[in-house]
């Protein structure tokens, strides 16, 4: 018996090129609430839940906010976004990979830690068929990367191991999420993460975005 | 007798936050020209000359552009730029960093692969006074990084050896253009590059910020 791989992919930056509108949301979201805070610390914590986004960027800069001034940038942020997803495209190969795996009837899934309310538009601009994919959003589990729980319930939705499963992200909490899931992680560069740092996260396989990770999917065992 | 350290720093990136907006020029300059590039290969492009920089970009998805279409590109960044320039703030510690240096009359420059033209702006948002600094911009010569014909003439221009120096940047073409430069590379992340690839390019140290480097500016000679 062959042992069957599935895989389960992160959205934002691993199949969508959204990572840099988010970035300039929640920078917009945060500048709102009068705190001035880097670029490049807010693209390290994308892809983190919303809720230790804020809480751990706020850390870094020393700033303690009460819940509900937290929760204003979580919605400063979801506004923000929708202003800037109209400019938002899936990543290049990112259709042609999904289907090149459901041709060949490799089980898929899509896991996000957004919430359905922002992944919803992201989700219709890569032509997913929401009432045949299996995927989850931030809305149906209690923790968000870098915790397991969105790798976990797409598993269990796929009727599969986790540990048969391959997540494919771009940052470096979809890597830990995964090691935590004991799932193989498969690292994208197409979010703007370094090769080294997601290597060093624990990526067993690093390519450039969906086309190449399409090109070499034999390598990863893409296929029935 | 000791030696004397000087600094020679990169713009974008390293004293100013400003590398995103950059990513969002070029992005919008190349989609004006109908050419569909993802948002990280923008990103990790940048810090290069203008010139390499398109025809870089270009070679990598495969394509061949006339003269005239990349300096039409060239344009429409700085376009494009000049609209994004009011959003650019200094890095936090930049300042401070640089009134530092000065205070204990450490020689120090700033070189950047940008012309005067986007330049000057940034430069101004930082609180240089032109007058008294020694700034290179890529209208100064014939190569811009990660050739290390802009760190040469800063050398120069501080009446410093080039060997003697520390470039801080915050891309792969700072510590590239350092090397050949046979100058000290020093890396700092808030370009949002990842520390391991800076240091595969040859960082002899990275910080986070230029805070970060001004707390610790002992450990890399900045003392007279």
């Amino acid at each position: 018996m062959r042992s069957q791989t599935s895989f389960i992919f992160d959205l934002d930056g691993t199949l969508v090129d959204s990572v840099y509108q988010h970035v300039l949301a929640w920078r917009e979201a945060i500048r709102a609430e009068g705190i001035e805070l880097s670029v490049w610390r807010i693209h390290r914590k994308i892809g983190m839940s919303g809720g230790l986004f804020a809480s751990k960027l706020l850390r870094e800069i020393g700033l303690k906010l009460p819940e509900e001034r937290i929760d204003k940038i979580r919605r400063g942020h979801a506004e923000a976004y929708k202003r800037f997803v109209d400019t938002v495209e899936p990543l290049p190969g990112a259709r042609e990979l999904l289907e090149e795996l459901t041709r060949v009837g490799v089980p898929w899934a899509i896991a996000t830690s957004g919430h359905m309310e922002s992944a919803g538009a992201t989700l219709r601009s890569l032509g997913v068929d929401l009432e045949r994919t299996v995927v989850v959003t931030r809305d149906e589990v209690k923790h968000a990367k870098p915790d397991p729980d969105l790798f976990l319930a797409a598993a269990e939705r796929l009727g599969v191991p986790p540990e048969g499963a391959s997540v494919v992200g771009d940052s470096v909490w979809d890597m830990l999420a995964a090691q935590r899931a004991r799932s193989l992680g498969i690292g994208l560069l197409s979010g703007g993460y370094g090769l080294e740092e997601l290597e060093r996260a624990g990526a067993y396989r690093v390519f450039a975005d969906p086309a190449d990770l399409l090109d070499n999917l034999d390598e990863v065992g893409g296929r029935r």
